[in-house]
C-alpha cells in the first residue's frame, strides 16, 4: 500500500489510523478514517467565509512589488497606525509564513501556474465616515467584509477597521507558494461576516502566572482564528496577580510573588492595545463574592468564619453585610472601569460556598434581619445586586456566571449570562426565555483534554441547539473556550489550546451549515501548520507533518 | 483562610482544589487534597536515592571557589572527556538553576544559615581500574554512587562513570538557593543505586519527525530523572526519517520529506554520543513484519495484496516467502548493528496483519509447502525465526514486543519481551515463567491522556506485582515510558513527557518502598520548576507557581 500522498504537500497520513491506534492508546483511540484526498476545495481557509467563490485563475505575488495599502476611495489612509501595523503584520505573513503548494485551482500543473498574471496590490477600502481607526472593537462592532481578488489589484472592503482586521487574515490564508516558493493567489470573491459577535478565549492568570509574552501570544494566534473576545479571569483564589493602584496590598499580598508575579498598569495596557490592534476586546473578570481567598490584603473584606463560637481563623466569601465592603467594592471597580476600557466587566458570581456565612454570627443576624430565612441564596444576591448597581453607576454592562441568573438576582436587561455548566441546553434555553443575552461555555473547556482528537466533538457543538423561538436563539451572542489554569501555564499553554480552541472559533464565526469534519480536518491541519509556522506550537490534530516543523 | 505558604517558597496552593476542579473539569476532575506542609524532609530530589541523610548541618558554595574535580585516586582524571563535560553541565545548573530555599535542615533562619562554613570541591573518584570513560553504557553498567557532603570537600565515589553521572545529578539535586541567592548545600550522606537496570523512555519519529534538537532535549531531561535508555522507535508505518547508507532508497520514497524530515548518520551519531555523555543507552527499534508500510523504496520487500485474483495494488507485511527478503534483512541488520553501539535491537513484531498475506496464492503456496496449515502466527514465527538468527549471527541481542512470545516463536534465552498489552500482570507472569527477562510499558503510554493529576496513577504502578516466584520477579530488568507520536510532534512533546515521566523514573528507580503520594507530589513539584529553570517545558502538577516560570 503506497502512501496516498505526494512528498511535497503539507499532508497527514490517513491509512494506518487503526493499526497505529491500537499500539498506542488501545481501546481509547478515537481514529477514524479519513478521506485520502488531502485538499479542501477551499484550501486552508479557517474559519470558513461565509460565501467564498474561488476560481482555477491564478496570481503571483512579488515580495520587491505587492503592497498592501489604502484605497484612494478609503475613509483611512496613512497614519490609520491600526491598519498600517496590520498591512506590515500581514505582508510579513503572506512573504514568510503562507501555506505550501495548494492543489485549489489549476494548481502547480495547471497552465496557469505559468501565468505571468501578477497581483500587485490589496486595497483596502474603509467605508464609514469614522473608520475607528483610533476606537476600541466593541460588542456592536461590524467585522463584516468582502474580499475581491482579481488582476492587478485586489479589494478588501469593509465598514470599520475591525472588519478589514478579519479580512486581512482571511487574504493571508489564500496566499500559498507552489514549489518554487512563487506566492500564488487564485481568483476569488468573499463575502463574508461572524454568524456570532462575541467569540472569546478565556485565560486563567490566577492559578498559575502566566507572563504578559504569553498573553501577547495568544492574542495574536486569536487573531488568526477571528477571535475577538480576550475574558480574562485575572484574579481568583490561588493568587492575585492585578496590581491595583487604588488598593497595591491585594497583589502584594495575593499575587505569588508581589514584584515578579503580578500584571503592573503598563502590562495590562500593553496587553489591551495589543488586543485593540488585533480587533480583540478585553474583558476583564473580577470574580465575587466567591472566588476571592486571594483577596486578603484588604482588610474586613472575606468574611470571618467560626467553628461554634470561636473564629476559626479560616476566611470565606467576600463579607456581604459591611457597609465598607461595597466602599471597597465601589473604588475598585471605579479603577477597573477606567483601566479596562470595553463596556463590559465579567462579576464572576460562581460557586459561592455558604458554610462560612452561615458559621458567622453577625451574618446570622443580618440575614434575620432582612428577612432572608435561612435562604443564603437570598443574601448572595443580595451581595450582587449591589455590585450591579455600583457597575451601572460606573457606566459599565456585565457578564455573569449562569449561578447569578439561577439564584435570580435581578439583573439588567442587557446583562450576559454565562452558561457554563452541564446541561447547557436546559440552561440556555431558560436564560433566553427569560429575554436574556447569553454565552455557551460548557462543551468548550479547553483545559479538560482527553485521548484523541477531541476538536471533533468541540467542533460538533451548536450554541443554538436548545429548545426555543428563534427570538430566543437571537439572544445567544456566542461563546467562549475556557482555558482554566489548573494544569496550565506557559510550558503547554500554547499547545493545549491550538488548535483545539480553533474548532471554536470556526463554529463561532462560520455558517450553521458548516459542519463537515472531513473538510474541517483538511483545512485545520493546514491552518494548523499555518500557526506552526507563524510561531505558535499547535499541537498535530494526528500522524502527518508540516513543510515547516516547530522549532522550539 | 490564609494562603498556606510563604512568598518565597517555591510552592503549589492547596486549599482550593475542590472549588477551583468544579468550575475547572466538574466531574472530571481529580482534585485530592493536599497537605499544607510544602516541603519534604528529602528537599527536591528526584528520584529519590535508596539511603539518603541529609543533617541540619549547612555549607555554602562559591561560585568563584567551589570546583568539581576528579579526585586523586580516581582512576579517571582530566581528558576523560565524559566526565570533565560532566563537571562543567552540572557546574552551570549548580550556579544557574538551583532550587530556591528549602527549609529542610536547620533552613533560611536557623543559625547554620549564617555559617562561614563552605564547600570548597566536589571530588569524584572512580575506583575500577577502567573507569570506563570511553565506552558506551551497557545493561550491566554499574549505575552505584555513594556521596558524601561534609565539609569542605565532598566526595562522590562510584566504580565507573556511570555512577558517577549519577550522582553528579543527585549532588545538583542536593544544592539550593537562600532568599540572598547563596547556594547551600547540607551535610548528607548518600548510597544509591538503582532498583531496575533498565529505564527507558520511547520516542516514536515515524508518526511524526522530531527534529534532532527535540531529541537531544529529551535526552538531558532524561538525565535529569536518571532514566538510561532511549528507545528509539524511528520507523514505522507513517513514514522511514533513517537514512540508510545500504537503502538510501528507503527515506528517499519513505520519509515525509527525503531532505528536511530525515537523521543522517551524522544525525544518529551525534544523538547516539549526546546520550552516552549522559549515560544513555540508544536502542533502535526496526519494527517488522508490520508496522513497514513506509519500507516502500525496497522493491519486492512487501507482500502484494490480492483482491480475489487480482493484485489489488495494496501491500501488506514484509513478505516472508522470499529470499530476497532475508538478504535485505541481513544488510539492514549488518549496518544498524554498526550504526547502533548497544548490544541490543528492538525488533518490534507486534500487531501483524494477516489479512494481506492471506490474500496472496503465493503465501498461500507456502504455507502448505511449511504444513503450517492455516496458521498464519505460525509464518510470522517463521519470519521471526529468520530475523533473530540474522541478529544473532551479528552478534547483537534483541527485544521484541509481547506478541513475539505470546505466539510462541523459538527466542533466544537473553531476548527481552516487552509487555505492552492491557493484562500485563498476567503477561509478565508468563514471560517470567518461561525464563524470560521483560520490560513493562503497558501502564506507561505518556501519549495517552486524561484531565487530572494522572502522574499518581503512573506513580502507583508496582511492575513486580504479579504471579511469580522470586526468581520470576528478578526477571524483571525495567520498563519504559513511551511517547507514541500519533498527537505529539516538537509543539508538544516536552510538556507531554514531564514530569509525567518522572513518574516512571522514581518507580524504576527508587526503592518499592518509596511510594508515598503526598511526599512525591512535593518533591516532584520542585523537580518540575527546576527543570523548567534547566529550560524543559514540563508542564505544572497543580495550581501553584515556580520562581522562575517558563520563559518560552
Amino acid at each position: 500500500m503506497a502512501r496516498s500522498v505526494t512528498l511535497m504537500v503539507t499532508a497527514l497520513l490517513v491509512r494506518f489510523g487503526s493499526a497505529v491506534a491500537q499500539q498506542a492508546g488501545s481501546d481509547l483511540a478515537y481514529e477514524p478514517e479519513l478521506p485520502p484526498d488531502l485538499n479542501s476545495p477551499h484550501g486552508s481557509l479557517w474559519p470558513l467565509p461565509q460565501n467564498v467563490q474561488i476560481s482555477p485563475e491564478l496570481y503571483r505575488l512579488s515580495e520587491v512589488q505587492f503592497r498592501i495599502v489604502h484605497s484612494p476611495q478609503s475613509t483611512a489612509s496613512v497614519g490609520c497606525s491600526i491598519l498600517d501595523n496590520a498591512f506590515r503584520r500581514y505582508f510579513n505573513y503572506i512573504f514568510s509564513s503562507s501555506a505550501k503548494t495548494d492543489q485549489r485551482g489549476s494548481g502547480i500543473n495547471g497552465a496557469s501556474s505559468r501565468s505571468t498574471e501578477e497581483l500587485r496590490q490589496l486595497q483596502v477600502t474603509i467605508t464609514a465616515t469614522d473608520p475607528e481607526c483610533n476606537q476600541h472593537p466593541r460588542i456592536s462592532s461590524n467585522e463584516a467584509y468582502e474580499i475581491s481578488v482579481m488582476q492587478p489589484v485586489a479589494i478588501l472592503k469593509s465598514e470599520s477597521v475591525w472588519g478589514a482586521l478579519r479580512g486581512l487574515e482571511t487574504f493571508s490564508q489564500l496566499v500559498y507558494e507552489d514549489e518554487y516558493n512563487t506566492h500564488l493567489v487564485n481568483k476569488t470573491e468573499i463575502v463574508d461576516a461572524p454568524r456570532f459577535a462575541h467569540r472569546g478565549v478565556l485565560l486563567d492568570t490566577s492559578r498559575h502566572y502566566l507572563p504578559v509574552k504569553v498573553i501577547l501570544e495568544t492574542l495574536e494566534a486569536m487573531s488568526f482564528n477571528k477571535f475577538n473576545v480576550f475574558h480574562w479571569h485575572i484574579v481568583d483564589d490561588p493568587s492575585f496577580p492585578y496590581q491595583s493602584i487604588t488598593f497595591p496590598k491585594l497583589s502584594a499580598q495575593g499575587a505569588y510573588h508581589p514584584v515578579t508575579h503580578i500584571y503592573t498598569l503598563t502590562d495590562v495596557q500593553i496587553i489591551i492595545e495589543y488586543a485593540r490592534e488585533r480587533g480583540i476586546r478585553v474583558i476583564p473578570e473580577f470574580d465575587t463574592p466567591g472566588h476571592t481567598q486571594s483577596w486578603k490584603g484588604q482588610n474586613n473584606l472575606l468574611t470571618p468564619c467560626y467553628n461554634g463560637e470561636k473564629l476559626s481563623g479560616m476566611f470565606g466569601p467576600i463579607n456581604p453585610v459591611l457597609n465598607t465592603t461595597y466602599d471597597f467594592v465601589n473604588q475598585l471597580i471605579k479603577e477597573i472601569s477606567w483601566v479596562f476600557p470595553d463596556a463590559y466587566i465579567h462579576l464572576g458570581g460562581d460557586e459561592v460556598n455558604f458554610e462560612c456565612w452561615k458559621s458567622n454570627p453577625s451574618i446570622t443576624q443580618f440575614m434575620q434581619k432582612q428577612g432572608f430565612g435561612s435562604d443564603y441564596r437570598k443574601l448572595e444576591s443580595f451581595y450582587i445586586q449591589n455590585v450591579l448597581d455600583i457597575v451601572t453607576a460606573n457606566l459599565k454592562g456585565y457578564m455573569v456566571w449562569q449561578e447569578v441568573f439561577d439564584n435570580a438576582a435581578k439583573l439588567k436587561p442587557d446583562t450576559i449570562i454565562h452558561v457554563w455548566k452541564g446541561a447547557y441546553q436546559k440552561e440556555m434555553a431558560a436564560v433566553t426565555a427569560a429575554k436574556f443575552h447569553t454565552l455557551l461555555s460548557s462543551p468548550w473547556y479547553m483545559n479538560v483534554i482527553s485521548y484523541g482528537q477531541d476538536w471533533r466533538r468541540i467542533y460538533t457543538v451548536e450554541p443554538c441547539n436548545f429548545n426555543g423561538t428563534a427570538a430566543q436563539k437571537k439572544l445567544v451572542i456566542g461563546g467562549e473556550a475556557c482555558l482554566w489554569g489548573e494544569y496550565v501555564d506557559a510550558t503547554n499553554l500554547a499547545s493545549r489550546l491550538w488548535p483545539r480552541a480553533s474548532a471554536v472559533s470556526e463554529r463561532l464565526w462560520s455558517s450553521e451549515e458548516t459542519k463537515d469534519l472531513n473538510d474541517a480536518y483538511k483545512r485545520l491541519s493546514k491552518h494548523r501548520c499555518r500557526m506552526v509556522r507563524r510561531g505558535i506550537p499547535a499541537e498535530p490534530l494526528f500522524v502527518g507533518y508540516c513543510d515547516y516543523e516547530y522549532k522550539g
